[in-house]
């Protein structure tokens, strides 16, 4: 398992409560694909998103953004962290 | 207060230690800033570094990493998160 932030980019407007629904939506898969999403924080003026989860590959991270309606613009492994 | 996640791109080949100096760094005169530095996570093979911060504004967080000697490439405000 490694950990990864993976970044959006066209979420411009999205809502707390939009967020918190894909969220909600990657977490009610992301056990399909050995994911965990920990947490997720927006910038709605940007529309920049990033996500922290824990998985096998940042493709495993991908599969669960893309079966959910949200591809992920960059998904990088963060083997280090403070 | 509000809360930011800036990113570095130009730390390639950052290892544990440095990052944890670098935080460490942060640590040390945030406060004069009216900033904290909560966490950050580290690609060393694409020298992406997050960190994520609480602080009165985006040039209160710049002003620390400028500080310390590394300058952020972007600061975003993330009011949302899950």
């Amino acid at each position: 398992m490694a950990r990864f932030m993976d970044v959006h980019h066209d979420m411009q407007g999205i809502t707390a409560e939009q967020l918190h629904q894909a969220h909600q939506a990657d977490l009610a898969v992301e056990g399909e694909e050995g994911v965990h999403f920990e947490s997720a924080w927006a910038d709605p003026e940007s529309g920049t998103v990033y996500c922290l989860s824990e998985g096998p590959s940042a493709e495993a991270v991908q599969r669960v953004h893309e079966r959910t309606g949200h591809k992920a613009a960059e998904i990088h492994p963060v083997p280090l962290s403070v």
